[in-house]
């Protein structure tokens, strides 16, 4: 199994991302590999500084890098040979088994849509979160920013991309689908979730249980949040930013530390055809670290198959 | 002044609302009234039994009761003398400056429009909603759950009736709004807050500073929030969820505490006319004595009268 891993990604990178992959490579079972993406000389000299001597990292040659501020598409096509590129081509050829970088997170998406595309039959890709529960354990939330705007089939769509997710990679048997909104009455919300409603109520294949709150966001209502980019965006960033508030007034507890978005280390793309993570601008080594440990999970789990199989049926 | 409470409404009515009644009434000036509607009799009876002897509640017969989960209309129509139809009666006839209550949430929306009415030149009255700054001080955030979907247009009046509640309530001069979106960037966002944020930006009105994200909802960036209702309500029932974890959790923190939904004790409903305020159904004395202190605040400041002035001219 080859874990590709863009190397030139993130406000910190390269730096960062090399000490992350060797924190990460200790972690790797037997046969299981990291494809460092980027600049060779630079890399194989971090790899150096950071005294790996280690056979699970391999470095692969990318001559160009898609700075954070750059235009997705624009980039993507001016730079064939930049990391993220590269990433996506070995995705595509099969010569990995998954792809993370905490790079430009619009050509991360674009460079999905582009190389190994969307599934067919999804009607959206989406980017999915993990949100803490209080009783332990992780609910996924979709979609979290790929989509601003989404249709009610979209909507019911991500319940389904959820359930498989938190079925196959969370390891929840039955898992329960909410609909984010703002009452539990099935009438409540807006014209897009009250159809939405509709629609996810009728569809056998998941365990819709209604709409969820705000505030059941970290209780066992539901496994699977279902809500447009916009939404979870909003949710996960608030999120985000009361664990740095907690962070700096010195309170700690182990429910909180979990909204530090280095304990997951990366947001999964999900109705693509191949598993691919997009890390935090900002990543640490240690959330470099977690993100390929999640990137690994999917591809152990064969997500990005199982979702094909799902809709090809 | 005349502040009208529902003694009726909420879950713990009519005990915790004469609780609070009595509460929030040592802490009016001189010449500051409480009109306490509900049944005379059990009024009276527990007045007595909190050991009221004061002379600024006066109990106002009303004998019929909205319960929680009654259809708002149907309700208003069927119970024309219930506490609820009764206080906006003495808003309309000018015999409360101010009315407030932790009832049916819907018969409250329901009955301004239909007693006090909208505001001329109001396209949607909202409900609004306080964050507290990590600085210290309040933002205001609206609208919070009256309109689950809103046009660019009503966003855009949304910001300037959250500049008058900021400036002439809580005394910020100058406020600064900010639109709730996924990215700071002007063409971020769904098709609504894109079109929201050039209309935004056109107004000389307001103070606009341009797209906030879900991190920056307690910093200082904007003291004005402006989202629809379906995302105000998720982002207040989130952060008071965060405040119960915590609270169970026995951390302590100043600045979490201000998430306590009694704190602030309602929402004021903005563009009617009339000051009127909703508090959380599970309102407890504490809630209830804000609440009132809140739509005192509102009377004295006069900001309905000041919203229609603003759309009269």
């Amino acid at each position: 199994m080859r874990i590709a891993l863009d190397a030139m990604g993130g406000d910190f990178a390269p730096e960062a991302v090399v000490k992350g992959a060797v924190m990460a490579a200790q972690e790797l079972k037997n046969g299981e590999v990291i494809l460092l993406l980027g600049k060779e000389d630079v890399l194989h000299t971090l790899l150096q500084e950071n005294g790996y001597t280690g056979s699970n990292i391999s470095v692969m040659h990318a001559s160009q890098v898609i700075e954070m501020g750059e235009h997705p598409t624009k980039a993507l096509t001016q730079k064939p040979d930049s990391s993220i590129a590269l990433g996506y081509g070995l995705l595509k050829a099969q010569k990995a088994d998954a792809f993370c970088s905490a790079g430009n997170t619009g050509a991360m998406l674009v460079g999905a849509m582009f190389s190994v595309k969307a599934i067919e039959g999804i009607l959206r890709p989406s980017i999915a979160s993990f949100v803490p529960k209080l009783s332990g354990g992780l609910g996924v939330i979709l979609d979290v920013g790929a989509n601003a705007d989404c249709k009610p089939e979209v909507l019911e769509q991500f319940g389904e991309l959820g359930s498989i997710y938190a079925k196959y990679v969370l390891d929840i048997q039955n898992p329960k689908v909410g609909l984010m909104n703002l009452g539990e009455e099935e009438g409540k919300g807006t014209v897009n979730t009250q159809a939405a409603h509709q629609r996810l109520k009728l569809n056998k294949d998941i365990n819709f249980i209604g709409n969820i709150e705000g505030r059941d966001i970290f209780n066992d209502k539901a496994d699977v949040i279902v809500c447009d980019g916009y939404t979870g965006n909003i949710i996960v960033k608030m999120a985000e930013s009361l664990y740095d508030i907690l962070h700096q007034k010195g309170i700690h507890d182990p429910f909180f530390d979990k909204f530090n978005y280095e304990t997951e280390g990366g947001s999964p793309i999900l109705g693509i055809n191949g598993n691919a993570v997009i890390g935090h601008g900002v990543s640490s080594p240690r959330a470099i670290c977690n993100m390929v440990l999640l990137a690994q999970k999917m591809a152990v789990s064969k997500i990005s198959e199982r979702f094909r199989k799902n809709y090809s049926a």
